[in-house]
């Protein structure tokens, strides 16, 4: 199970009852945070979660609504007594940005691992998570991210008892070990079918529509995108600020042929974004103006 | 009138319901600002005030819990169209902090004008305000702000027309103008009486007690102190942590002679401030543990 919460939609601000956009990814006792603005972890504690336990926090770009919750929230794990290494990822130079800000959070009781992304496209392999960093349109350089957690084959029992794989080594194929036994080599490709659909939630904010999305998006179970604006007249200014209009994001998720679609990241300005959202469902129907909180759990197909 | 609103109560973290503490003070058009912690720009928000003209920001220390917030203060004054200068005060290291935080607030429209802190204790007049700043006793460098309106003496109608000064002059005399008019010379003190007693508020966080607050607070309307701690067995941790418990910031109020105090400063853990009041009125009576928005008019005498 794949625990997907939007902790907050708002883009430049945050707003009374609006935490800037942040997403909580949750899997096997793993947690991902893409993003930590203003208040941040405030909208984790309303959802009754520690920030203690976030293992890695991704970076789209370095504008202060991404990233100006960082410092409280390195001190809030301080407090919680975290002792375990914190990891960080974000374009180049993340190293120096984190270090600026931590003027005001110098001492830390774990430590800090920084992973800078400087590719176009760059796929990290995470504790059972697959982070793809993908490059996108924005006026900083800013990468959009697919967060995918993959699935094994099937166990096939019957070529097991054909090739007379000792029953006791069963468990440890179907989790992925190859194991020597006896002189002997066993490998999970014995005993396993082909791979099955995993999990994939793609995320961008911040960023004019691009092919890096639609591209990267596809087979995504869900696909979150900026809406920032719903005005059509206000499709001049979002080319100017380097934005995405929510007919955009809709129409990249019709690319991207995702089955849904979540809008986040509103300009303090569009206080109803459901107000928009007819029009935006002509062009992709299964859109959902997310609020604060948003959250699905996302399950491996039946099978 | 001189409003006092206390924008938030919480120390180290903000909380869902709780934001960092803050101060603000406004009189005859001009906004003080006392700290900046994640989240104040929202607190200022629920108040229905914009963060556009605050004139200066006084900064107690550089602990993340009361300045993080700054970068997005900032933004949203630029935001809001601010074109006006901005003040900051604060210890010693003022410029270098700042300026680190500014690596995610990099362009602002308008000009940031730094006064750091080098004495033990320091008054600066400010458009109507005398903001005297005096170092306490905490963890890194810290002080605590006593802002004062002054009010000049009353207007003495029987003076002005025995000493035959021109009608028209009285209103400039009356707001303290020196007016030279045909080779004469008219000061202010020749048509007022002594100066009356004007406005006062000392707020002050993150110490132990010292003699400084006590002196400082003298003829205070209102003393705002942080109750970090409400559980008696917690004074060895209040020591050691350099902050002040519920009773010692009593036993401050009650030495410096104040009509009133608020508690501020809560520690996360400490979820219900008011449950230890009983006992802390017991040192001084006229106590109140302040929640959020706590906010108060005060106006000078009658007379």
């Amino acid at each position: 199970m794949l625990d997907v919460s939007l902790l907050g939609t708002g883009g430049m601000m945050p707003l009374p009852y609006r935490w800037l956009t942040a997403l909580m990814l949750r899997y096997n006792g793993k947690s991902i945070l893409i993003d930590c603005g203003e208040g941040t972890q405030i909208a984790l504690r309303e959802k009754g979660w520690s920030p203690k336990p976030v293992d890695i926090i991704c970076f789209t770009h370095y504008h202060a609504d991404h990233i100006s919750g960082l410092p409280g929230m390195l001190l809030a794990m301080g407090n919680a007594e975290r002792r375990e290494p914190l990891r960080l990822m974000g374009p180049k130079g993340l190293t120096r940005v984190v270090n600026a800000l931590r003027v005001i959070a110098p001492e830390l009781p774990f430590e800090l691992q920084f992973q800078e992304i400087g590719q176009e496209e760059e796929t990290f392999s995470f504790d059972g998570f697959q982070i793809k960093a993908f490059k996108v349109s924005h006026s900083v350089v800013c990468y959009g991210y697919s967060m995918t957690v993959e699935r094994g084959g099937r166990f096939d029992r019957e070529r097991a008892l054909a090739r007379q794989i000792p029953l006791k080594l069963w468990s440890r194929l179907q989790k992925g070990e190859t194991i020597e036994e006896g002189g002997l080599t066993y490998t999970p490709d014995m005993v396993l079918g082909e791979p099955r659909k995993g999990l994939k939630v793609t995320y961008c904010t911040d960023t004019r529509p691009t092919g890096s999305i639609v591209s990267n998006a596809e087979g995504a179970d869900l696909l979150i995108l900026e809406g920032m604006y719903g005005e059509p007249e206000k499709l001049a200014k979002a080319k100017e600020n380097r934005h995405m209009t929510m007919y955009e994001a809709a129409s990249v998720a019709k690319a991207a042929g995702v089955p849904e679609l979540w809008l986040t990241h509103y300009s303090p300005s569009l206080l109803r974004p459901e107000q928009y959202l007819n029009d935006v469902k002509k062009i992709f129907p299964n859109t959902v103006a997310a609020r604060d909180g948003r959250s699905v759990e996302l399950n491996f197909d039946e099978e």
